[in-house]
């Protein structure tokens, strides 16, 4: 070998080096030694014994793994209760449970524009999506973010197949899309919606029901849902949920879905008892929405600069990236976890701290939380 | 509404039903009621006790998701203890563990071909790293099938980074790739090489240790290569082994690394027990092997057309997609679940049933699966 097919790497670890823009992977221990407001477990369903114990029932009985695509071994009984279950409790024809979001995401995006399409993108979107109109043979055009009229405008005089896709809640800001409009726009234009509501599904809408629910938009025509099993429902996992037609479609036509294992039995089964203790306790969606409220009023009370949250994430803008790394570090060391965002993994440039709220948070926990978050702020 | 959005779906489904192409889900039952050739599961760990149960105590420990990305909560000490097990059994200096073996592919194939870099892709190579190609901002030469003077004649002259990129066992057909003489091709032109042994890892090389352990490649400086843990290890996610500068990068800037929740504990868990199960018991990989070629000589020895199995897959020949179909069906009604791969899921177009191996398959398994797939062949 002359040289190191891979050299050109350590310019780049270098350059990351230099902008403080070094990411490490911090192993967690068993028995949680900090007050999480890190994860995406909204309803604090992921160590729920209820949970755990249908998780490992679900190994137990079907196996570790489900052996197979879902189209030749990978289907279980147990999968089709699943999407039988989460269609229903969303109020859509069908779901499709693929093996993490972000695949249902690229499943969605690739397999609903058809060449020839149209894609209209929020600018905000996840990178799942962005990943799904990289990979789709429609041409995308990426709109402002939240912006209907953008919306309106782009679909405008576009003749044959159009999807204007968006978040409903974004990931990094926790802002909220403006669904109905997208849906009034796009039902003008003839355009399907795909809603990617991986932080609206046991957050937003009756009972947690998810954001299409809360904004009266469950099973239109038009629209197709994506959800994540992976955060209110503490396990793994994303879905596709929407008309029957288009769940065969996706079946028939989605490479994320043909070619992929399907999802293991212990995480289907985990999501499908968190989603029935979601069904049977519908209070716990409003409780993850009044700790998000309440843990914003404490920090902009403070000074601190915070967008009022739409669901359950809140981000916290810090002075720069090396900034906001020491931040977070000393929120550690003094007990709380929290996310914290830099380039290249935030839209904007901006880093910031991301904070989640949970549904099983004290009102103790809360306080904690604020006063370390508070004490611990950059100064400027 | 004027129209339905995605009515441009329907015309398709009617060309699919026309054509015998239609895909449809068979959930199975908990109580396996059909001999299985068509799972990947090579080692027959899905469902042994150790794997399962090891599954179950991961999800009771750990809870039912890992709540969050890599980089954010979703890393436990139980992922660590896996990519470091992984990594020192396939001899690799680093492993990155990831929530698909699907995203895994999409991660080293675009984290690992920046732009100007030049891809050189095996024509059968599956899906995960053909939609990798296309995620790239490099530009990819598609190559003839299992063809190192291709790879070397495409590969000359190109200045820059430029990665091969080849399936070690096709998916398919079970052919293997030529290993030694793509390494060498690469080793001269100063190229990466990336090898998917999602169908190797269990089967071949000393132990199971993989197809880069059987090609004396392990741990080569310009070698990465994928794993899946859904197939000989029975369980769900995927792997990226490589150098460790390779894998800091992974972490640095693999969007499907970055943005996807880790992996549920129970899939890690499971995949860890089977690990240290195949370490234990080093005979279940040549068990596979000598299942495979044991069907092959009993299909082949009754006038059916299979080429010889490199690993634990073999396909068999139809005469159509709708012959094929029916002939799978004859099999299930028999009591023998084998795969049937049809367009547009084979890149050849040739209608085939999929059989895989299983080290758990005992003699009477063997004869009773080649006596019916033999008597219910289509004739002709
Ligand atoms: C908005 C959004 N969509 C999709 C995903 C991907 O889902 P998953 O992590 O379950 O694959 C995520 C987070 O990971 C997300 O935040
Ligand atoms: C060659 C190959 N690579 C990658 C994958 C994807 O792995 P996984 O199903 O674990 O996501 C598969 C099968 O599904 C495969 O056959």
């Amino acid at each position: 070998m002359t040289r190191d097919p891979f050299d050109w790497i350590d310019a780049s670890a270098e350059a990351r080096r230099r902008a403080g823009l070094v990411r490490t992977l911090r192993p967690r221990p068993a028995e949680p030694d900090l007050l999480d407001l890190a994860s995406n477990d909204y309803l604090g369903l992921a160590r729920h014994p209820e949970v755990t114990g249908a998780a490992a029932r679900a190994a137990q009985r079907w196996g570790a793994g489900s052996t197979g695509s879902r189209l030749v071994t990978g289907t279980t009984e147990l999968h089709a209760e699943l999407e039988a279950e989460l269609a229903a409790f969303c109020g859509f024809e069908a779901a499709l449970v693929f093996a993490t979001g972000y695949a249902a995401n690229l499943a969605a995006v690739t397999a609903l524009t058809p060449s020839g399409a149209l894609i209209v993108s929020d600018a905000g979107n996840h990178a799942s999506l962005i990943d799904g109109c990289r990979l789709s043979r429609a041409e995308t055009s990426v709109v402002p973010h939240r912006d209907p009229d953008a919306f309106r405008k782009t679909l405008d005089g576009h003749d044959g197949p159009a999807l204007a896709i968006t978040d409903s809640v974004f990931s990094v800001d926790g802002d909220a899309a403006p669904l109905r409009e997208l849906a009034a726009v796009c039902q003008e234009a003839g355009a399907g919606l795909l809603v990617d509501d991986a932080h609206g599904l046991g957050v937003l809408g009756d009972g947690g029901r998810g954001t299409a629910a809360e904004a009266g938009l469950s099973g239109a025509p038009g629209l197709v849902c994506t959800v994540t099993l992976s955060k209110s429902l503490g396990s793994q996992g994303g879905a596709v949920l929407g008309p029957a037609p288009v769940i065969e479609h996706l079946v028939n036509s989605a490479r994320t879905f043909i070619f992929d294992t399907g999802l293991a039995p212990a995480a289907a089964g985990g999501a499908l008892a968190a989603l029935r203790l979601l069904r049977g306790e519908p209070g716990r969606a409003a409780r993850a929405r009044t700790v998000a409220r309440e843990l914003h009023q404490r920090l902009t009370s403070a000074g601190l600069e915070s967008a009022a949250p739409d669901a359950c994430v809140l981000s916290v803008r810090a002075p720069g990236p090396q900034a906001a790394v020491q931040w977070a570090a000393d929120c550690r060391a003094a007990g709380i976890a929290v996310g914290c965002f830099r380039p290249p993994s935030v839209p904007d440039g901006i880093s910031r701290l991301r904070l989640s709220a949970r549904a099983d948070m004290t009102e103790g926990d809360i306080a904690e939380a604020c006063d370390v978050i508070i004490r611990t702020a950059p100064r400027g």
